[in-house]
């Protein structure tokens, strides 16, 4: 015994070595990318391009398998270094895109959405000024000269605030909101203002540690060529801009955002009403039912008026909701029956459906469900 | 322009050669863990000891911090690294807690999880034997002299197999199974047979690429000094037993996995009957999105009947979805009202239940889907 404790602690002595040589080496590489960071700030290049990253990656696992390490590993620790330059961009800035343009003013700008375009817009060398709801007083005076007026306001008040309240923006102004739909605030932008009007919808959630990666939908309005800087300014912060007309986009968001939040909401009620032991339950748990909870859990520590607002947007959310309740009781019968036939037909109708996808999620999330492994010791 | 594209090659040229040091230190790193595994294996340790990964890990990121590097970075490429590590055990095998033991037979042994307790059992130093259905001439044969005889069958076959076609096993022969539930299969083994009987449930899917930090829910039937080698066994393969009685695991259960997999699938029928795009669902969505519709979606790539099995194995399953569809259709009654006011209130009764939970949860899925983020640009 004491001979294998003795080896034990020289090979780990030799591990903290080589963790600390690691830190070192990871400190250095972040420093240089840093620096590159400078060069593209200068030149107006954006943070995060897909393809360099492809090509990087691909040759460190190609050099990987050589040694026989596995690649799927240096491509993670590659993936995640690259993350922490995206993050770091931060403290480098943006270069501005349009530096002959006027100040933005943020209406809502008190907002975590608010708050978060207004560091990104001033990380970008824009002057930025806001408007929150006991500020309109100032507001004349703010929109003199703006060169973009941009709303992140609450829906419900999105529409009456701007017919009421920015229908007097100089013409050339460009109008803006992040409303997470989009046919009623573009509506009331087109009418309440003359000049080039956009609408965005971030599909991401205040808390974001960088923009690179994440994807935000764009409805054109009106006079596109003079909101162009925009569009560039918000593509070097790394983000996708996805172009959609609103019709398309509020039908997906009904899916993507208000029955997924909706029945992510239901399910927490349910363990809330059933008085699940959730501590009893996390006991139970592997990472993965672990991740799943965690998913519920996640909504019920954020804003209760964020997620009201998406799910109460629109009628069609409604009708989603509804139609998927339906389903609910539907295949429900199948349990009441003891009906496991039909249960594996409509099991494979389905996977048919997703087809090659289904298979790509499973890859994609197993990927997530290892690293959820990784983390989850944290609170254990 | 030329000089910029020459001060970017030259930085470039620098990451390179830091991407290959690094690269060639996670080698090193990974020969020196595997060495300790060596050792561990001889001695008989378990290649997960929690409480040294939280030291080796706080070590570093004391140091990152001194450094001006931040902690969580590091801590997530050594967390990556060990469990590299972890499933890289399997190549060295595990110590064999009772090499005393006679061999083992799996009945079941060609599904998904017998197969993947086979390797393991193998891997520690046992002679495993395979029974499945078209194998019972050679049961009896194979049951003389086994130390343990593990039971992973279908839900619905599992009892009637238990009574049938194990009563005749040699008395001080280990008796185990691996269903999802676990109060019918434990009375059948109680019943079938007279000697030690132990149950377990992976908390875990048969495609886990490691044991190490899974949980496997432990009930003990008769005589658990007869099988608390097999105890020692799994948990030197780093897995945490958990113990708990049948009538906790199965309601548990019912929660845990068949209301959570029910839903799960109703979420994929609702995409399925309202033919939504999946791909156009993608293309708006942002790293969680797509990781929810993943998780999602990776349901349908795996077997039916396995979900079948989980979701009709008890009739408290259904008093559960029952209740959750009840809960559902309650709540959607403030969507048709637009009662604002009722979200609110029941989002805070669910979020102040949930507690000091939330916000962990919270951060810990933050973490998870930062890492979404960094994987899920393989297939964009």
């Amino acid at each position: 015994m004491t001979q294998n404790d003795n080896k034990l602690d020289v090979l780990r002595q030799q591990i903290d070595v080589i963790d600390s040589e690691l830190l070192s080496l990871i400190n250095k590489r972040l420093q240089l990318v840093e620096q590159v960071g400078r060069v593209k700030h200068e030149v107006g290049l954006p943070i995060y391009v897909p393809s360099r990253e492809a090509s990087m990656i691909k040759k460190r696992r190609l050099e990987a398998e050589k040694l026989g390490v596995a690649p799927q590993l240096i491509e993670d620790i590659l993936r995640r270094l690259m993350r922490e330059s995206y993050q770091n961009e931060k403290t480098i800035g943006f270069k501005q895109v349009n530096p002959n343009a006027g100040h933005i003013v943020i209406v809502g700008g008190k907002g975590q959405f608010g708050e978060l375009f207004r560091q990104m817009l001033s990380l970008s060398g824009y002057q930025v000024y806001i408007v929150d709801k006991n500020d309109w007083h100032l507001a004349d005076v703010l929109f003199e000269g703006a060169s973009l007026v941009l709303v992140t306001v609450p829906i419900s008040l999105t529409c009456e605030l701007i017919l009421d309240k920015l229908g007097t923006l100089p013409e050339d102004c460009v109008l803006a909101d992040l409303t997470s739909i989009k046919s009623a605030p573009m509506a009331a932008m087109l009418k309440a203002h003359k000049g080039p009007v956009v609408g965005f919808h971030p599909m991401f959630g205040p808390n974001v540690m960088t923009f690179a990666k994440q994807v935000m939908i764009t409805c054109h309005g009106r006079m596109p060529e003079k909101y162009q800087w925009l569009l560039e300014q918000i593509k070097l912060w790394g983000t996708t801009l996805v172009e959609s007309n609103v019709i398309k986009h509020d039908s997906a968001m009904a899916t993507v955002q208000a029955l997924r939040h909706f029945s992510t909401f239901v399910y927490g009620v349910t363990l809330f009403e059933n008085k699940e032991n959730l501590q009893k339950l996390l006991q139970f748990s592997s990472p993965i039912y672990r991740l799943e909870l965690a998913m519920v859990g996640r909504l019920f520590a954020q804003d209760p008026e964020l997620y009201m607002d998406i799910i109460f947007s629109q009628s069609e959310n409604l009708s989603v909701i509804k139609s998927h309740s339906e389903h609910y009781l539907g295949n429900m019968e199948m349990l009441v029956q003891k009906d496991k036939h039909a249960f594996i037909n409509k099991f494979n109708d389905v996977a048919q459906w997703f087809g090659e996808l289904a298979q790509q999620f499973q890859q994609e999330s197993n990927l997530v469900i290892q690293a959820a492994g990784d983390i989850n010791t944290i609170s254990n």
